[in-house]
Parts: structure tokens; sequence; C-alpha cells
């Protein structure tokens, strides 16, 4: 196994762009908190195509050969997970980790016109707590379902209603926000904004938590009105990302994969 | 049961402000995530004595009556869970939840110097990437420990291994940031913050969670440091605690208490 990183590559998106370096560095891999950082990339740049300081390139990290836990990563990330960014623009460069705290500070610098974020202080306020919400809740929890339900050595029937159960009570109190018509059908300030992409990924991936989203109309729309923008089709692929199971044996064997893994890395912890 | 919730008290910090109708309403509870804006709240007053701005009352939240959940909580909090603020500084009022989300909105709005925040936008970010560090690290999987070591209905020792042994990962990482020289022992920009406020208190009880610190020498100096400050013992003090456990039998009769209105939930959701 390789003791440094894999080489990065340049998404499509910037593929025919000539001659600019990329100054953003991206580490990170195919899964839902992977993704929101490049979604949220993708978006920029579709809003704002003459911003150079966008471009960025990706390291795709392999979780088989440990890549978040080598050296290299945990300078930029001491946690050893990803994603984590680079930003070259700033002199010096500067580290950001955690997926949400990579939004804000994309957001922060680079959206001058909170075409995804919001002027008033309020707003911001609302948008912080439902990021805050997801961060703490959606993700961990629908993490925590994935965990017992696909990864873990032992079935345990226990851990798998508790998380499945918590997955599904948090995506209702989603519903009756995106239900509400004052929400106008997204989370803060009346429009799509950041606060929906830190929590679309895992909504998007409820199927491999086992947690149904049909008893939830309002945020199955929400899904399906995400999933149509063309710089969310190119954020998901980033890095390209192999085809969805196409049935339950699929699924097994890429979960019986993930747990082979995930077991290594128990036993080197040991 | 009462379908309302308790009446509000005045912190004792407040008790000789006279006059002053406190516009600052705190909703919360005993607990790590229900301790940080209380703690931040008197470091405020503290830092900024004649903003009247800041007084605030609380209401202290009983779980055994199930208050997270009533009517008059959820139009605050969607998501029914302590802690949440109620801003009448702002016309019409504000509401925030999340423990995180009541930081930054008390940090951007009240302190004024950056006493407990930063004026550089790295700075800043560094300290956002630690506090989603411990919203989604720390916080869910320490509470996760929480519920298997003391509050599962089932004795799972696979749910209180992965927990513990994560919470201790998280912990030394915690210790090697500390433990940096160039860190100056606090998580970001060099000095005690918000960001240090936001995982205090879940540190601070990590007994409950069958977690050692012992391993982490830098983690205990500053825990240390952050539990001698005067706002810091007041702001753990709201609402009043009951004195800490004396020994084995009495930290199983909380946690037989705890489990008795945990079960309660369960029964009620069926």
């Amino acid at each position: 196994m390789s003791s440094t990183l894999p080489a990065p590559i340049l998404p499509e998106s910037f593929a025919s762009v000539e001659g600019v370096k990329p100054l953003l560095h991206l580490y990170t891999a195919g899964t839902p908190n992977g993704r929101k950082p490049s979604i949220l990339l993708e978006e920029l740049h579709a809003a704002y195509p003459e911003s150079k300081e966008l471009v960025y390139d990706v390291y795709s990290l392999k979780f088989s050969d440990n890549d978040q836990k080598k050296p290299e990563f945990l300078k930029i990330n001491p946690n050893g997970r990803i994603p984590a960014l680079v930003d070259d623009n700033v002199a010096g460069g500067h580290n950001v980790w955690e997926s949400a705290s990579i939004l804000l500070w994309l957001t922060e610098k680079y959206d001058k016109e909170n075409k995804f974020w919001f002027d008033k202080a309020e707003d911001k306020s609302d948008a912080l707590s439902w990021i805050f919400f997801a961060h703490g809740g959606v993700g961990p929890m629908q993490g925590q379902a994935n965990h017992f339900f696909r990864y873990a050595p032992e079935k345990i029937p226990y851990g798998i209603k508790r998380y499945q159960d918590e997955t599904s009570r948090l995506y209702s109190v989603l519903e009756d926000r995106l239900s509400d018509p004052k929400s106008g059908g997204w989370l803060a300030g009346g429009k799509y904004s950041v606060a929906d992409i830190n929590v679309f990924p895992w909504v998007n991936g409820h199927t491999w938590a086992g947690v149904e989203t049909t008893p939830f109309p309002a945020l199955e729309k929400w899904l399906e009105a995400i999933n149509a923008r063309p710089a969310v089709k190119k954020g998901l692929n980033v890095p390209p990302s192999p085809a969805p199971p196409k049935n339950k044996e699929e699924e097994e064997k890429r979960a019986e994969e993930a747990r082979a893994w995930i077991m290594k890395g128990v036993e080197e912890k040991k």
C-alpha cells in the first residue's frame, strides 16, 4: 500500500479551463459528507463562471487504502476524516475540515452576492440552526443507521431500530418545515441555500440506511427539485461514482466490501 | 402533568439587576448541550457588565415532564431538543436552536470586541472547524456512549465499546491540538474562545460516559483552566444542578431514573 495520497484529478466542469492552475484542493470521497463541498463548488462555478478562484482539483481518497489516516492528510485534517479543503487563494494556504465548515468558508469567501446565503443576520442564524441540526443530528444518526444496518459485524436489532427510528424522526422535522407554506419549500430564508446543500446528500442516500422517504411528501419534492439542478448532478459525480447498486445482491456485495475495510481498521487499532 | 412549561427563573448573576426586563430567554436543562449557552452568557455578562441586552431568564425544562415536546416549546425549536434561545432584543423576537447555533448568534451579536471570537477570517474558519468537529463528533458520539453505558434497557457490549472507543479517539484529536505548543493550549486562534466553550461541557462530563481523560494531560490541563473561570462556574449552575453523585450507587440511581423517562418516551411513541 502506498504511503502517499493518490494524484489529484480535475473535475469535468473544469476540463476545458485552460492555463488556470487550481488553487482550491478538495480532499474527498463518494460519501454524503464528501458530496457537500463538491455540490457547492459546482453551484458557485455555475453562478460565478468568470471566477478563476473557484477552479478546484480533487484528491479522491480511498478508504480501502486508509488514505484518510496518512500523515500527508492528517496535516490538513487532524481528525483523519473526509472531506477537507486547502485554499491556496489565501497566502500560505488555509486548511478547512468538517463538511459544514467547508461550506461556510466557501460561502463567506466566494458567494459575494449571497446567491446561496443571506444578507440578514436572522436569516443567516436560521440557516445555521438547520445546518447544526443536520451536522449533529441527521449526519451522525443516519451514519449510525448505516453502520448497524450495513456494516456491523454483529446483527444488533436494537442498534438498527434505534438509529433508523431516529433518522426517520429527524426527517419528520424536515418534513414539517418543508411542508409549511411559509418556508417556500426550502429550509431557510425562503430560498435554496447552503442549509439545503448541507443535508441533501444524506437524505438522498436514505436507501442505504434502510430509511423510507415515502411518509414525507414535501421532503421527496425537495429531493427531486435539488436532484434536478445541473450543478448538483455534477457535484454528485465528484469524484466519479459507480452506478448505484442494481439489486439487493449488489447492495450486499458493496456492504461486504465496506465491512472488510472497517474490520481492517478495527484490527489495526488494536 | 402540566401542558405548559415551568415559569422562567432569573439566574443568580442577574438577581441584583433591578428594573431590567430580561429580553433573552434561554430554554435549557442540566446537560452538556444545555450548559454551553449559559456559560457563554455568563462570560459575556462578565466581559460586558454594562450591557442590559445580556440580561436573560431561564426556562428550566424537565425531561421527566417531557417539556421539550410541548407545543409551546416546539414553536421555538421544531426538533424538540434543548437548548433554545428566544432573543427579544430583536423586534418580533428571533428563535435560535442547536447549542452551537446559539453560541454563534450570541457571539456575532453581543461580543462586539471579539473577546471570545476572532477578527481574522482564517481564525473564524479554524474555530468553525473545531466547532463542527465537536457538534458532529464529540457530542453525538459521547451521547451514544452515555446511552449504551447508562440508559439502554439492554446491555449491549458492542455499543458500549464502539462509542466509548470513538469518544476516546476524538479526545486524542483534541489532545494533539492542545499539546501543540503553537496552539497556546486552546483550540483556535491561540486564545480561549467559543470553540473551547462549545466542547468543554462534553469533556467535563466524561465520567458519565465511562471515558477516561488520564491518557490526555493537555486536555486535563485545558479542563482545569476552563473550570477555574468564575463565569464558567456560574454557567455550569444554570439551571442550578444537584451535587454530582457521591458514589457508584448514587450514579446508578440517577441512570435508573433517566432510563425510566427514556422508556416512557419510547412507549409513548408507539
